[in-house]
């Protein structure tokens, strides 16, 4: 973070960077300490990261090492790319890998200067609205590493399994069956209804667990109708 | 925002929707009021966003005519899907091309309750460290609203109109009546099969056809208990 006026920004910034698996903090002259107290209310529990903080006088300092440096700023430069944050993600995670990687965020106000920029292999632009697109300066981090985070290994859905294709089958013919028995089906036209009730299901993607939840509701409707049937007889 | 504690926090999430071109904010009971001047001060150019902002003391009130409701969360709960952000914003977005979503944000300190995220059709997630996970609230919404303005381009309304979320909690209802009348639900544990019932039926997105069809069936099953009631006097 480079002069970073609010202390309630650092400390907002040290906990989203331990949200998303961060820990190393640089500031070069912020206007409060890494240590001051609202620094430290507002990192919540990523206290350590704000005690290992360095703070540094000068931004080429911050920079020594860094095989990649990624400028943020919402202005384009005459000359100079400015890459979605999407897009540019690949590119600052792959030299993570194996090299050290610094991400510059500017002041609250007024962001990076253009000097700060030229200093940038890379800038990065988060994408909003065209008037009204100055995130806060956590935000704008909250956001950032969020985006990196997603790329680290691709997106992993939890993974449910879906019941095989003949249990769907066989809940079905037992759906009909408890239809009928309760004269929910036309019978100018058998198939009207329980054909969109089929397509709820399929569209639901049921599990097996599920199918048989149903099934059970079925033979509920199945025995709640014998047992009709025998007190009408009685 | 359901019951934000924070001023600060309701200010950053008016900021930020209006960063990402979103205003309609709503509060469900709130522990400071939108205009309070902590909120006024974090909004910054997004001050209308709180002038507009409507504070209800219900949720259900808020949820009236949404055709989606997005519950955001870090907990899984047992039995349902969590997807994570950057899955489920293409349907969040479709959806949101002709009909209302509502996307409920919880308390900075317990987030969104069982009961409130049983009133969702999607629980949706921020991947994040697994153990210290846990978002600023503003960030967690700042990072919502990036992803889904990220995946705005190209989304094409869905060509089947959604059952508003009222009507789905008058069929959760009736279903639950029809249930007990045939002595589906376990009376140890009555919610047991009909909550698994609820969530097919939310994952599945309704429409209003389907709705009735659906309250056609169980109004049959009422029939079909009534009948055999009377059958065994007769």
């Amino acid at each position: 973070m480079v002069e970073p006026e609010g202390p309630l920004n650092v400390g907002m910034v040290a906990r989203v960077m331990k949200n998303m698996g961060l820990k190393e903090l640089v500031l070069v002259k912020p206007k409060a300490p890494p240590l001051h107290p609202y620094c430290l209310v507002m990192a919540t529990g990523a206290k350590e990261v704000l005690w290992e903080a360095r703070v540094l006088d000068s931004l080429e300092e911050a920079l020594k090492g860094s095989a990649l440096v990624v400028g943020t700023t919402r202005r384009r430069r005459k000359k100079r790319e400015l890459i979605p944050l999407r897009e540019a993600a690949p590119r600052v995670l792959e030299v993570a890998k194996s090299q050290r990687v610094s991400v510059l965020f500017g002041r609250e106000d007024s962001g990076l200067t253009n000097e700060e920029l030229s200093l940038c292999h890379l800038l990065v632009t988060i994408p909003a609205d065209p008037v009204h697109g100055s995130l806060n300066l956590s935000h704008a981090v909250a956001v950032f590493l969020y985006e990196l985070r997603s790329q680290l290994k691709g997106v992993t859905a939890p993974k449910r399994k879906l019941a095989p294709w003949e249990e769907l089958q066989g809940l079905f013919a037992h759906m009909e069956e408890a239809l009928s028995r309760i004269g929910f089906m036309d019978p100018q036209n058998p198939k009207r209804g329980v054909e969109d009730l089929k397509e709820i299901l399929l569209r639901a993607g049921l599990d097996s667990k599920e199918v048989r939840l149903l099934r059970g509701l079925f033979r509920r409707i199945i025995w709640a109708t014998e047992k009709a049937t025998k007190g009408g007889k009685g």
